[in-house]
Parts: C-alpha cells; sequence; structure tokens
C-alpha cells in the first residue's frame, strides 16, 4: 500500500516553517504498514494543489494533504478540494456542533460566519472530528483510492492521525508489516563502518534493505524489511543484528529506541536502575535538559539541571573554584569536571553530565579555540572528562556536544 | 525565476528524519529573488529520482537535489544523475585533493577506494567544493536550466548553499527582490483577527499578497511582495503595516525578526538596554533556556538558568519556600514567583522568566491539572505571574508555555 503526503502552505515553500508534520504522518504510517512513496509540498495555489492530486492521485492509493483548512482568504485547499472531486460544500451538522463546542469552550470572542462555515465539507466526504479546532478533518474515497485532508497545525494534525485516520486506514486496508530497526554506532565515519560490515552487508537476504545514516559524531545504521508473516520479519532482522554486532563490538552502542532517540534509551535504562541524573550545561545552553524532558517520563530520574552560561553564575551559583578558571580558563577538563561533579552534589543525583565550551563564532570568557568543548561525567565513584573540537559552526557545535555528551552518558550507564 | 528542491533518502519517507534541508534553501532563495514552487521527498530509487528530475525539469528553472551523495551502496544520487544527463562519470582531481586534506585534518581510520570514488563526478558537472565532508556538490547546465546536487548532511549543504550555490545563482539569473514582512500578533485567534483587519485586507494592493499563520497561542500574519523595484516594495509593505497597526494596537507584538524568531527580538532589545536575563524551568525543562542559546550573542544578556524538575532541587537549590510549596503545592502563582524571584537573586540579573507546570500525560509532584502551567516575571520593580491551562498534549504544552515565557517577557522588556 503506497501513500503519498501533500503539504500545503506558502510558509513551507519560503522556508519560513519546517514541515515536521510530513515526517510524523509518514512515522505512523509505516507502522500500519502503509509504505509513504513521496512528499509533496506545494503553494497555497488553485492550479498547484488540483495538479498535485492529480499527480498523486496517478502514482499512490492513500492521498493525505495538510494545511490550508483555516477560516481565512488565504485557506483554499478545502474548495479546491470539491473542485478537484466536481462537488458542492455542505454544511455538517454534526461538525457545526463540534465547533460550537469548541468555541464555548476556549474562545473569548464572538463566533462569526467565517468559523460557522468551517462545518462546510465536500458533500462526497465524511468528516473526521477535530476535537482541538475549528478545522475539520476529510476523508473521501474515490474507486479504491482514499483522499484525506487534515488541518495543517501541527498538534491538530496529530490527534487527527492517531485518533482518525490511522484507525480507518488499518480498517480499509489490509496492510503488509513494516519493520525498521536502526543500529547506533560511534566512533566510526561511514565509509568506515560500510568497509568493516562489508562482508555481512553483501550477504543480506533481498527483503532486508541497508541504510548508513551519518549525523554529527554518530551514525546510524537502519535495517528495513516489509513482509505479511511479521514473527518470521522479527526474527530475519534480529538474526542480522546479532551477525553484524561481534563486527563492530567497540562502536556499537545499542538500538535506537522506536522514539527515534538516544536519550529515551537512556532515560529507560535510568529508570529501571533507579538512577538518578542531573545536568550542568554551558555551550549547550539547556540543550541537553531539553532531551530529556521532552519526553514524558524525566521525572523520574531527572532531577535538574544548571545553565551556567556566564562565568560568574559557574562560581556563584555552581561553586566552581575561581581558581580553577583562573588557572585552566572556563573552557577546561577541570571546570568541566567541577561543573560535573557539584551539579550531582547539588541535586543529589547518582549520574551528572557537564558541557563547557565555545560554541562561537566569537571567543567568549575563554581563550580557547572556537569549536572546542569539554564534556565530563560524574558518578558515584568517579569524574571525567573527554576534550572535543567540533569545528566552527555555532549550531553544528552545540547539536554535536549534545549528542557526544548523551554518548558517553550511554557509554557510562550501560558499563557493567 | 522557480525552483523545485528535491531531497533524496528512505529516511525522510519513512519519518525518521524531519526534512530541514528544504525550509534552510527555500529561505536562502529567496533572499536572491528565487521562487520555491515545490519541494519533493523522494525515496533512494533510481527511477524515482529520474522521475522527479524529470517533473521538475517540466516545472522550473533551477533544481536543487539535496541527499544521497554518501560513499555507501544505498547512496544512489550521483549516479542516477550521470544517468539522466547521459553522461559518465569523472575523477575530478580538485575533488580528491580536497578529500585527501579533509581525511588528513579529521579522520583517522585509512582512506579506502569507496573515498576516493567520491572525486568521481559527471564530466559535465561542475564540483562545488565541499570543505566540510568528502563528498562534493554538482552544477550541471542544461539549456538555461540549472541542476544543482548537494550531500543531505545539513551542516555541509548549508555551506555550500551560502558560499557555493547563491553566489553562482546570483550571477547567472538577474532575479526579482522578493520581501517578506510578518508580523507577530498575541490574543486574538485566525477568524477574529481577520475579522478585525477586514476592511484593511481588502484593500490591499494586488502585488501584496496576505498570509495567516496560527501557532499554539500566537499569530503570524505575513506580508510578502516580488518586483524589481526594491525601494518602492519596501514602501509599500511598510505603509500597509502602518495602516494595520491601528486595528491591533492592543495585540500587535512587533515583526518577528528575519531569524524568524521572537527570542531575537527580545535579545536584541536585551543587549540594546544593556540588561540581564535569568530563567528558572520546571516543566518546559530547560527549553526555554534553549532558544536563546542557540543563537549567536546569548552571552551578552543571559546569565544562566536552573531546571528545577525534581520539588527537592526547588527547594534545595532554588531556595523555594517548603511551606509554600505545602499550602499551595508546586505548581502554583506561588511558587513561579518565587522560582523567577529566586533565579533573578541567584544570577544577579535584570530580568527573570520562571515556568511550573504539569506537562502530563501523568500528573507529578501537584494535584493541578495536566496543562496548567504558571509563568513568572519577575523585574527589578516587581515580580508578577500569570496561570493557564495548555490542554493535555505534552510536547503542545510545553511549546506553549515557552511561547507564552516569551510573549510575557517581549511584552514587559518593551512596555516603557
Amino acid at each position: 500500500m503506497l501513500a503519498e503526503i501533500i503539504t500545503i502552505g506558502d510558509e513551507l515553500l519560503i522556508g519560513q516553517v519546517v514541515d515536521t508534520n510530513s515526517a510524523f504522518i509518514a512515522k505512523q504510517l509505516n507502522k500500519i504498514g502503509v509504505s509513504v512513496y513521496q512528499i509533496t509540498s506545494i503553494q497555497d495555489d488553485k492550479l498547484h494543489i488540483l495538479q498535485a492530486l492529480k499527480n498523486a492521485e496517478s502514482r499512490v492509493d492513500i492521498i493525505i494533504c495538510t494545511g490550508g483548512l483555516g477560516p481565512t482568504k488565504d485557506d483554499i485547499t478545502k474548495k479546491t478540494i470539491a473542485e478537484y472531486f466536481e462537488d458542492t460544500l455542505e454544511r455538517n451538522d454534526a461538525v457545526l456542533e463540534n465547533i460550537e463546542t469548541i468555541w464555548k469552550q476556549h474562545v473569548r470572542t464572538t463566533m462569526l460566519q467565517v468559523n460557522r462555515d468551517q462545518a462546510l465539507i465536500p458533500s462526497k466526504s465524511k468528516p473526521l472530528m477535530n476535537r482541538l479546532g475549528t478545522a475539520p478533518g476529510m476523508w473521501i474515497e474515490k474507486q479504491d483510492k482514499v483522499f484525506i485532508s487534515l488541518p495543517g497545525v501541527p498538534y491538530e494534525m496529530t490527534e487527527l492521525v492517531d485518533n482518525e485516520v490511522i484507525p480507518k486506514l488499518k480498517e480499509k486496508f489490509n496492510c503488509p508489516f513494516i519493520l525498521h530497526k536502526t543500529m547506533i554506532v560511534y566512533g566510526l565515519g561511514e565509509s568506515a563502518l560500510a568497509d568493516r560490515i562489508a562482508s555481512w552487508e553483501d550477504a543480506l537476504p533481498s527483503h532486508i534493505k541497508l541504510a548508513y545514516l551519518p549525523n554529527l559524531g554518530k551514525m546510524r545504521l537502519r535495517l528495513s524489511t516489509k513482509g505479511s508473516d511479521e514473527a518470521q520479519l522479527k526474527k530475519d532482522i534480529q538474526d542480522q543484528i546479532n551477525k553484524v554486532i561481534p563486527l563492530i563490538r567497540e562502536e556499537y552502542a545499542g538500538l535506537e529506541d522506536e522514539d527515534g532517540s538516544v536519550e529515551v534509551v537512556i532515560a529507560k535504562q535510568l529508570t529501571k536502575l533507579g538512577d538518578t541524573l542531573a545536568i550542568a550545561e554551558s555551550c549547550t545552553g539547556g540543550a541537553v535538559a531539553e532531551r530529556f524532558t521532552v519526553h514524558s517520563g524525566a521525572s523520574a530520574f531527572f532531577k535538574g539541571g544548571l545553565v551556567t552560561y556566564s562565568t560568574q553564575s559557574k562560581i556563584k551559583v555552581l561553586q566552581v573554584p575561581e581558581s580553577d578558571i583562573n588557572t585552566y580558563s572556563v573552557v577546561s577538563a577541570q571546570v568541566a569536571e567541577s561543573m560535573a561533579r557539584n551539579a550531582k552534589a547539588l541535586f543529589q543525583s547518582d549520574y551528572a553530565i557537564a558541557t563547557t565550551g565555545n560554541a562561537g563564532p566569537t571567543k567568549g570568557d575563554s581563550d580557547a579555540e572556537v569549536g572546542t568543548v569539554h564534556i565530563a561525567i560524574a558518578t558515584n565513584t568517579e569524574v571525567y572528562s573527554q576534550a572535543f573540537n567540533f569545528g566552527n559552526s555555532r549550531i553544528k557545535v552545540i547539536n554535536k556536544a549534545v549528542n557526544k555528551a548523551l554518548e558517553m552518558l550511554l557509554k557510562e550507564i550501560f558499563k557493567n
């Protein structure tokens, strides 16, 4: 079963908004065995929308559009879809009732005709009830194909996908089972990794596809397969993982979580061990803490964090010895280790991570070269740090430092 | 001048990676007067790539591909492009030299034949020298059209776009001037805003296009235009902004920065005033600090932050009175205000923001309903807070709280 996602909105094409909707929808579709063949982002333009629908219809079975369903004049998706199906818009009473309920609960201003008009949907469509906003989703079938239109506001879209779109697609189509497993590998570049595992890769069965995903000091190796026999496919992938691990024993850091993030693996392990974590950040500025706290359940292991951005705050708030700063500079192993040690004590945690560095573009309170980052780990038995240079792009330095800090912690907590 | 961006990689179509490359490229193209007609994300599949190139060639003048240029077997963009142009791959000595230089500087493992082979490029192409990685960009002209192929690794791609692609496109094409200005509006929903400014919108000159961009408690209103007379277009847009402001005086929070973020507006104002900021976060978990520290220059005003995630850390690290927590609960105005007041004192800053709430999905150390967030601001003269309920989706609660905290701070620092 193939799908195409069409995201509609000028904001995507001028680069004002990053399209996160497609990745979410693609991931959810994959889970029920629907492959996404293409993602197409187009303008709020009638002819362009009509053309994109026609092209998608020729390629795939399921077409999911997002965006352009608001009450204002720049939103034209709904009438364009009606035109595509040679249909007219009709008031749907259940949708109107839903809009009125939302309005009463959440909006202080008076309801307008344009809001009531959001209850107009193509007569051939079934509404997908949007409990979080006034723009309904729509489901239209044409022969064996399904067209779905969803609002572009991410949290409304995700709710509709999870509660309406996915259950209905599962009911309608008999989809194969799709499985992806991603191995996290540290310390080997793309070609060195490929060289190391070449014999294994060459012997992979044809129904297993391999992909290399390099990302700032971390490699991900994804194995994908699809078919009808779920148990057999799971076994096939696991067999291959078991075969390749001995070739990369030193560098292999575990399987990526379904959520796609190493911090989730760390979170699960800390929670399982009953251990806790504190974080002291300088150059990463809160980004390490944020990686953990965005996931639910963080309070089970995360005690707290400090962003000691200024030198003064490192001394005053985190009790880093001023003499160390004067002797070694604020970007040094000594300061990173002090930060980790003191954060661990302050928050009474089992582990602490600390980062201090110069993300650039200009030098801060230190003579350290732009890109220099020291990362320290404190445990109940030791404190240690490593020094890195992550280059001269600010965003890259921050992201690499976050990834490296997570990598060091991952290795630490899986040591035994 | 029209462009299409084709992002290539299975990871995009299974939702493993969010495509941030397209938005970056689109934004840079807009700045030199190139409009992006469509963004297309496709699989690492030869026939699909060939078809996408053909379709794009029929629609636009400039085709920019990203991805699929790595040294491993799953990367097939380069040979597919050679096939599309009925061309062969030839070794480019300058590219080989660049690869060898990068290898010597950054890589410890031995260089392999697959790495040397990255110097093979279509004979009809000119290389775009990648100083940050071993995959070269490529530039191919066919009649009046330009095809550009770039690596998918974001920091390599951005460097090539800024230093190679944009200068070369400016040289080759005589592009119109494109201007977008985005007004930030708080406290009005999409339809209420549209209703308020309807008379102004109806009278907009035809060369100015208006878009409404709702996002979690914040509306953005974008005016766009394009043409040859830069000075006149700037004046036209400014005239319209001046006309609409009186209609939304209470709700208008200023123009969005070119970087597209309210925190940049705050950063500039604080730096201009010579004022400093501290942040104490609970439910936002470092996300507010991260919004500021990702931008360079943050050290000019940002003293530091605390992520007091556990109740114990609020008491011990931030000296929130335990009696207040017992009396009012950890999610309360009193605790938020204590956090802001004490963070301001601890970091000796002029302003402090604090957040405490329950992002869900389960209740934490408080009986407060999921979605409840208290946000406090401390200034040199007062401390105040507001209470919100941001619903029951964790990500939404966190993002809304961050946006609202920034909004409150923005209003505070522009008060006078």
